[in-house]
């Protein structure tokens, strides 16, 4: 049966596509850069700032958290939509955030540029369908233990829906190795490629779960084909209420930005 | 932080409960047998009723249910919780079925005496609250990568929204080994009893997909203490719409449940 | 290509077999029980008069560890056997210890009843043939990363150098739980015997990491149709010199094998 | 406990070192290329010839080759040191390939610059002391489901014989997906090189299975920071004995030289 997913069958899908000023599948690389959670006002406009000054082109940050425990931070929720939509107005840059159920979308739809799906959400086919309809470019990423069979028929879900602007992102399997959070599957990114048309990019913080390896990983991203990044960065690391350990502070970011302009060279690609 | 899945902080939701005439946590074990997928009413019927003399004391079948594909058949819906209704009147079965979305909670807690949050949504945080406020036992299957302690924290998402009745199901982890489905991980059974109050079945059609290995595992489930066992019944498995290669013939089933007897016994407990 | 592991080609190595008195494959279980290493003559006395008192049939224990560190205790290697073959001669219990390297091959099998090979070489062909050769039976203990077609292929190496008393032992398999040392793979039971002849045994010590999951894994062996349980038994675990975590007491290896006799029983076997 | 693996401790090890005219751990790259297996010397000169001329900096290719089944090619064995001792002294290309026994040892020493212990044999802690002692360098892959803390203690056993010319491959660890062979783990590089001083390099060969997926996953590997490329290369990959589905041409290969030239630009080294 033909899907959606594939090169031949891809239809108005095919090709690079805008994301509100950021361009998915062309010759630049999109950096999506920003902290795992909308802390504050302060904390967004502070951050924000730095990783556009630094080459980001997106800005990421969670208003509504999938957490394992129901005592853990949720998000500031609504009112993080809000600050993601003012830092958004203020700073120009296109904003991506998660949403984790249908009744939100609207909500998240309006305020940012482009909607993702998380890894614990790839199977929640509900979620899929109500994500591809809304109108908004998707970011879906890989489920922890999905096969790459199953990502892609998680993103045939999606298009079938609407959606033709949908990339994907590899964010780390899960394996025995215990010195790293996952295990970052980066042959995921040219077995995607040879398979489908969308754009891939790669998450090295959640990847590896450990902000020192997150440079060389996503300098490894770039170079086997990814068409972007997606980096955590807190300008205060030690504090940040969630995912401190593998946030990069925004001077980390921006050598790793330096590193990343290198590679995207070298692969006739620019930054 | 004292969890509500610990023995000590159980309150109302500790010991044995009942749901539709099946006790779950006592001395007698809970099986509970169906098809993966209601097909027809006349399907269900012949089951039902081949399972309930065999000595199944739960009937399942999903009529919403949870594909790779978006092409693969998604259930009957609204059509298969009606039979499903219409088999528990005429059988007196208790029935257990998965949902999928919150806004389908309702019609599913309606028809069934027993919710199912299947392995794909177990990191579904909405709709884990949703299903603990519906006023209904929950079945809560364990993610096919998810650690023991996630698995806990999923319950307790339940939990806290309200549930007093809940049960979880070990249905077998992702491995690499291929020659089964997923690999079943009956160490969860002890581990889970150690660490929480709720009872604890397993799903051995799942976790093997080998329909030859069934008996064998259902067997290990009890002897480790499981206090049910969940398996796949199917009068004509080599037609089945879905899952047929790890459905058991009636036959098959009525086989097992004496073997389990027999274990069941030499644990200090019946079927 | 027709293989010796078959049940159709297996000549002379099919049926039960006997090892020192313990008989492998027959409708009486072996519990194999001992500790983890040989560590003293006086250690090892007490350990095996306690297990052989509550109902082992054969003994273990290490004179030649594999350790992850060239730093830890590598066992008391030619020491070790001659303390082996001593509390042998005294109990009259079988032994089986663990060689890991040719060049000690002649020596193991003079001082025990039965060879075994541990998880970590089961790809070492050199040394599965080797102890193929050696006159004496074999115990194979599964790679800790190896399919279940693996597993078999490499007994094929035993069995194509002559041995025709050969027994598999799972043992786990790394997966990414980490509540366990490792996940205990019972399905490998009812698979090996639907495709070999080969007597199977189970060791939940190992397999778990945990003794307080010990009884309840090995009931669920013998219950999936295991041949014996290979236990590790320490009279002081919080003392011995290795996994001393995932070891029983005399005491609990007693009620444990008061609760095998009890499943044995259910299944048509004896202990 | 110091480690002679770690940086401060690493005495004569330390820095880079030749191995037969190509410097590991310097700032050339070190390309090894070959076939999987030794067939023929006609087989062997042809690529030892192109791969030369493409740019490799060493050889590889097996005359001893660990096989999951004992009916297998085991190799051409002695036959086939003599032919890799040849192709050497013909080419001026250094030559490392696998040894499977100390028996063996002194004959694969002889005939090779560098010794190859593979991924399952990383356990077998009597090969690693061997090896360690032999006088020569000694190439050491990782265990298909060893953690980086286990494959930095088996390095250990070979320094602790007295090795101190030692590098490390990354060659693909086991996990559920299939779509490749194994799970290349690209971030044991940078891990590697954080918490010892050794060389490391990359196996995408093995790591993936698949041909087509090699250049983009050699481009990854040198992107973060491996100091060479491990890649098996076959001018008829159609009739090759063995892993032909994995081998590239010497067309692919010189193409894929080339890539890595331009990414080893962009991180400050050369090919």
């Amino acid at each position: 049966m033909p899907m959606r997913f594939e090169k031949n069958n891809a239809g108005e899908g095919c090709g690079a596509f805008d994301v509100g000023g950021a361009v998915f599948g062309g010759p630049k690389l999109v950096l999506i850069a920003g902290p795992c959670t909308v802390e504050s006002r302060d904390q967004m406009m502070e951050v924000a700032c730095a990783v556009k000054e630094a080459g980001a082109s997106m800005l990421r940050g969670g208003a509504f958290k999938p957490r394992s425990s129901p005592y853990a931070f949720q998000g500031l929720c609504g009112k993080g939509l809000e600050i993601l939509a003012e830092v958004r107005a203020r700073t120009g840059l296109p904003v991506v955030t998660e949403v984790l159920e249908c009744a939100h979308l609207e909500a998240v739809a309006a305020a940012a540029d482009m909607v993702q799906i998380g890894s614990r959400n790839m199977h929640n086919s509900v979620l899929l369908r109500a994500a591809g309809a809304c109108g908004k470019p998707v970011l879906l990423k890989r489920g922890m233990s999905a096969r790459i069979e199953e990502f892609l028929l998680a993103a045939e879900y999606i298009l079938e829906a609407g959606c033709t602007r949908l990339v994907l992102c590899e964010r780390g399997i899960r394996t025995f190795e215990t010195a790293t959070r996952f295990t970052l599957d980066l042959s995921a990114v040219p077995l995607l490629k040879q398979r489908s048309w969308m754009p891939v990019v790669v998450d090295p913080s959640h990847g590896t779960g450990v902000a020192s390896l997150v440079p060389a990983m996503a300098r490894a991203a770039v170079a086997c084909g990814a068409d972007g990044v997606m980096m955590e960065v807190h300008a205060h690391p030690e504090t940040a209420l969630c995912d401190g350990d593998q946030s990069e502070t925004p001077e980390m970011f921006a050598r790793t930005v330096r590193e990343l302009k290198a590679i995207a060279e070298a692969v006739g690609r620019s930054v």
